[in-house]
């Protein structure tokens, strides 16, 4: 669908459902799923509910939270859950603590030195900087260190694998190094920190290193902690490196929660666990490795930030001592849980979380966004003190053990994942906060709810919309001499005044659950791209200080984000119906389709060009003899697919979402309770459509046949993942199966569809 | 004109002249301008040509040569051309010195002082280093410096002003950061050196410094010197930054050469010559400076690879002492001009040039093509000594004084402009060599001969031709991700087997004078990307012990060379007519005015774009309030404009180069002596008629209309100049007066050729 269909489309929708209501007030835009007077009522709970933020209060319980190390098992950790409880029941929430058991490694030993002629025994601390406070309590805090890798004691050659992305694997097979048995050194960045020592398990390797080249993480992006916001040489980047894209939450329970009791699996039937040691290191400590490389010269795309001439290494050069051993004990994690319950539908669930652990002090990372939501709820426990109750229930959810891998909510999910794939209307997650422009990701049936939601809440730095502003923003962006095709295209539906399209979610935060495993229509939303907290991302700098200095000085875009999020949840659970449009469903599917048939295209393409230069030795004449690069690694041919199932499906698809929209439009107001109830309890069941029990190749946990993390990028999100990624593995025949099973559930969802309008016809 | 179209047009041609033509020997393909018995004689000679190179020869030539420094007034400069002179003589050549009295400031005084709290004093020095011998003459050796910089003492802030370049200073402005009263800090690349200090005077800057960054010209390029090719911390770039666009040469005699006596201009009225003074620094030196800086971070457009968060400066915290005082004294250069007389058309000259000059030892910049041109007119001195005389005059040439601002050939040019319009057929230009990808740009009139010559000459790696080789290589350079349209054209190209256009000629070596000034038809070639001796760039490393490790170890590339150049004269020379094709001077102009036609349609969509972000407050609202970057700057708005002249005028020359190319290759074979004769001059004329005598706007001395250096790239050219750089300016008025004078001017050479086919009518 072109970009101007889309725009014509879209606009002829914002004079929608409320547009003929004679009762709007003067110059107000419709609401979706509200009538007339309804959306009026709606718009005065609303500025209700903005009085009551308070950016102050945040910033104390900010300083509180952040206070000592939060992760997992940390005493602080609990305490923080209790500290959230009492609070959710003190607004008037009915709030209690559910825990889990699950597996969750710390580090028992760890070191990691060079060998050779200049040895250097890496420090793997961060020491204490002045200027932040809490950067003092080392003793508590977690050392720099990756969750679920394989522990062992391993010596061997160094390797530098760029990014350890597949492409970074292939250059150094034209080069001709290869890291079977031997160490790997990647740095962070362009795909999920646990894709990296994966594929270098993968490809032989028996240990793996992992560290912030200072060009993306460090002062290639300017000043460091403490004069600037940016990482500092002995910061590191901790984190977790479970094989998520499999499965996520506790390795030993997939897709049952992780009770007392439950059925568990042994650790050596975990898929999810890496057999080989890794440790996290900072780029003081990875230079004189680095440094100490030789073999060929580092390609061009190698290059980063040190001030040295970048090697690859595995010439047998370069020896290193890496040891790693860990605690696999289970321990208990404390998720938060608060309802508050609907007068009108119980049964209709909106749910809104936001988890409470950190890898230290977790200041941005997640407190910035908890303490959002907590004012959030605070806000609505006011509301309903003053007699207003939300008509559907509203869920608030304090996650624990996220950062480990969406523990805490994928075992709450999976606990409770009959009930809530019968109740569960939406899932809002948030996470870290910071100053900037508004960010959403998600389910597109919820896209127009989230534009117009944007179109309300104000920009603390300039006043406009925070939609005007992030329409600015894209507008900026893509005067960019680079900037891409996406970026245009949204620049060019910025411009038109057309909905901005919701990113699609891959992962990265609590939503995977509900949106992936269970298909509940979920939603991302944030603030971020001026403040500049992550700069100390995964690092015990991730403080308090750092983050009023450099994350969101005044919690301005805290108060930014209960605004947007108290918005999203109380119109959804306040309106007549069910506040879903489906065209731009129709419209995301129909932008994937066009990008995976010009994949499968330009593949083919591709694959001609390099047949024809291999025929002509192409490769070899052009390659120097004195730095050889060999051809490409021979693949399988790309198959040219038949995309007609899914074009055939995705045409329908939009033909039905037109119609259930334009009825939704003209007919959903003033519909007979009866209706109203059957139409929401249809609208409650369709993002589940998009799911198919055979999940995704390999990963069956994942479900959803739109949206999915890249079992590759690892938080990138793959769109038509079963198809898209397929093609790019150049598994055809699987990518035939993919089109087949994706084309009949969008026929399934269309039917849905189809049958959920037939309660919206005019006559009863 | 298509890909396709241009395929179809080449491979017919190469059929050309001598396909019906029963004498040529089997399987051998035509040469442009040879009858086929000819051909074959002409393949013998060359056979005998090539066995008489020697690398071993070349290779202590360039050891003698470049045994001390050779700068101009150096005392080993003198000698250098003295001994030229008589190898000239050895090999049979009429050979002399031709001097010249030109203004050629050398360094009397330089320093360098970041004042203030942590003060620094630049070493300005390049020191030793082990296994580089000649590293210890600094005591001869010039100086860091760059030479026409305009001397002063000054004290100021300091900016960093990235490249320098006119997007830079935008940048800066949007920052709000000014040069004005200031001292600015560019780092070499993107554009031309000399106008960095230009563009900081046109700001207000006081004083400029020019550095290397490690990102672009040191370890970001790879291993340092003497450990690899790339630049070491201490070492500088040094260079000339005459106004050189405007014209080249003596400062003091535009148009006429400066032999003594000749009538010069005081300094003051010079127009090539700057006002601020400035020094050219190593990255050593640069880092105090760069670090010292305060003010607005710099764009990720302007970091560079030191290991500093950089910002711009010119918050009045950093400041800065340069003083630079010179030698402004004339000084007297030595051309050597070697001729060998044609026996058949003696008024019918070939001419090759390379400089001998260097700014320090220059072993690879320029001795390294030097030596292949002295090893070409010795076996060409060989071959006439067994009997064979070129049927058209051979005129050898090694310039002095390029480096400085192409003085040696310029003055030589303008002395002899008469005689030069009258006899040259072409001039053939090398300068640096190195291993790797035979690179050629010139005149398209010569394009045919070049691509023939390319067919025939043995790549000394490889074995296949180096055309051959040059076709693989782009080939696999356009499967980059990010390959240029320019390059996936070429690589097309590359392909079909088509002929390789030839780039277009800007500036950097010998052949403006002879090309842009005159209009003689011109070639540049020459070897590289493989070896890395330009790692050490205008250094006191440009070393012997460096070339010899880096640069073109075996000198099989200097032989390549050799064997190339050497070709290009004899097919030149003994052709039975003047091997000279049209269809690729047709279609070089279709693509440039393809280009700029999308050039005007880009800047106009481009402004409505930025209008319509600053009717919307775009760039207000998108701009961070605690790092504001402006909207652009104001600019006059882009006029569409009427390029019909230039369309019609460019189909009229496909037209008649088709024409006469056709006829060319049926009837040019056996041609009547006098028609013959009346031919060659009108080719000889040909390349005169792409030139204007108005010359281009600001810069009469530049008269060609098709190939020009670029007023704001220096080196890099601009094709179609007077149109292209005007639209490039929005100067609209003046770009409709060039789009007129433009297609005049290509009118008159339509008439010339039509003229010229008239000759080679069938019937006599």
């Amino acid at each position: 669908m072109s970009t101007r269909a889309q725009y014509l489309c879209t606009a002829s929708f914002l004079l929608g459902l409320v547009a003929s209501a004679p009762a709007l007030a003067q110059g107000e835009p419709a609401l979706l799923g509200f009538s007339g007077p309804h959306a009026t009522q709606e718009r005065a709970l609303e500025a209700r509910f903005d009085a009551k933020v308070s950016s102050e209060e945040m910033r104390g319980w900010l300083e509180q939270l952040s206070s000592a190390p939060n992760h997992v098992g940390a005493a602080h950790d609990k305490a923080n859950a209790e500290f959230l409880l009492q609070k959710f029941k003190a607004f008037g929430f009915d709030a209690k603590i559910e825990t889990f058991e699950v597996l969750y490694p710390t580090p028992l030993s760890e070191s990691l030195d060079l060998l050779g002629p200049s040895p250097y025994h890496a420090a793997l601390r961060e020491p204490p900087m002045a200027g932040d406070r809490t950067s003092t309590q080392t003793d508590h805090a977690l050392p720099p260190y990756l969750a679920y890798q394989g522990d062992g004691d391993v010596t061997g050659d160094l390797v530098y694998v760029n990014y350890g992305m597949p492409e970074d694997y292939e250059a150094l097979e034209r080069l001709g190094v290869s890291v079977k048995g031997k160490i790997v050194i990647a740095r962070y960045g362009q795909g999920w920190r646990g894709l990296k020592p994966q594929l270098a398990e993968e490809h032989g390797a028996i240990g793996a290193l992992i560290y912030s080249d200072p060009a993306d993480d460090g002062y290639g992006q300017g000043d460091v902690w403490p004069k600037g916001p940016h990482r500092p040489p002995a910061s590191v980047q901790r984190g977790s490196v479970q094989k998520m894209m499999i499965y996520p939450g506790d390795p030993l329970t997939p897709g049952i929660g992780a009770v007392a009791g439950a059925k568990r699996l042994s650790r050596a039937e975990a898929k999810t666990l890496l057999k080989i040691p890794a440790l996290p290191i900072s780029y003081a400590d990875a230079k004189p490795f680095l440094e100490a490389l030789k073999g060929p010269e580092a390609p061009a795309a190698f290059r980063g930030g040190l001030p040295i001439a970048y090697h690859v290494g595995g010439s047998g050069e370069t020896s290193v001592h890496l040891a790693v051993k860990s605690d696999w004990s289970l321990k208990t994690i404390y998720d938060v849980i608060a309802v508050m319950k609907g007068k009108g539908e119980p049964d209709q669930w909106i749910i809104r979380g936001n988890h409470h652990d950190g890898w230290a002090f977790g200041a941005e990372d997640p407190l910035s966004g908890q303490v959002a939501l907590l004012e959030e709820a605070k806000a609505i426990g006011e509301l309903a003190r003053t007699g207003w109750k939300p008509k559907r229930t509203l869920v608030y959810a304090s996650w624990d053990a996220e950062e480990p891998g969406l523990i805490g909510s994928t075992e709450w999910a999976e606990a409770h994942a009959d009930e809530l794939k019968a109740k569960a209307v939406a899932y809002v997650n948030s996470d870290s906060n910071d100053r900037g422009f508004f960010e959403a990701e998600g389910s597109h049936a919820l896209q127009t709810l989230v534009n117009q939601v944007a179109d309300d809440v104000a920009d603390p730095e300039k006043g406009v919309s925070i939609s005007a502003r992030m329409r600015a923003n894209l507008r900026v962006k893509a005067l960019a001499p680079r900037a891409s095709e996406d970026v245009k295209r949204e620049a060019a539906l910025a411009k038109s005044g057309a909905e901005l399209p919701l990113a699609p979610l891959g992962s990265g935060s609590d939503y995977s659950a509900f949106l992936q495993h269970l298909g509940v229509a979920s939603l991302n939303i944030g603030f971020g791209g001026e403040g500049s907290s992550g700069g100390v991302y995964h690092s015990i700098y991730d403080s308090y200080d750092h983050y009023i200095r450099f994350g969101d000085p005044g919690l301005s875009y805290g108060a930014a984000l209960t605004r947007t999020g108290g918005r999203l949840m109380l119109r959804l659970a306040d309106a007549d119906l069910i506040p879903m449009r489906f065209a731009p469903v129709a419209e995301a599917a129909s932008l994937y389709l066009a990008e995976i048939k010009a994949l499968n295209t330009r593949m083919a393409d591709g694959d001609k060009v390099i047949a024809d230069l291999r025929v002509d030795h192409g490769f070899e004449l052009a390659s120097d003899p004195q730095a050889p690069v060999a051809a490409p690694p021979l693949k399988p041919a790309t198959v040219k697919l038949d995309f007609s199932p899914l074009e055939q499906a995705i045409s329908r698809l939009s033909a039905s979402a037109s119609a259930f929209d334009a009825a939704y439009a003209a007919h959903g107001e003033g519909l007979a309770q009866k209706r109203a109830t059957d139409l929401d309890a249809a609208l409650v069941k369709m993002e589940h459509g998009l799911t198919a029990p055979e999940g995704l190749p390999g990963r069956p946990w994942f479900q959803h046949l739109l949206y999915a993390p890249g079992v590759l990028t690892g938080y990138g999100a793959k769109t038509l993942p079963g198809v898209r990624e397929a093609i790019e593995g150049r598994r055809f025949e699987e990518a035939a199966t993919y089109i087949r099973l994706t084309a009949r559930t969008l026929n399934a969802y269309s039917d849905q569809l189809d049958t959920a309008k037939a309660l919206l016809s005019p006559t009863p």
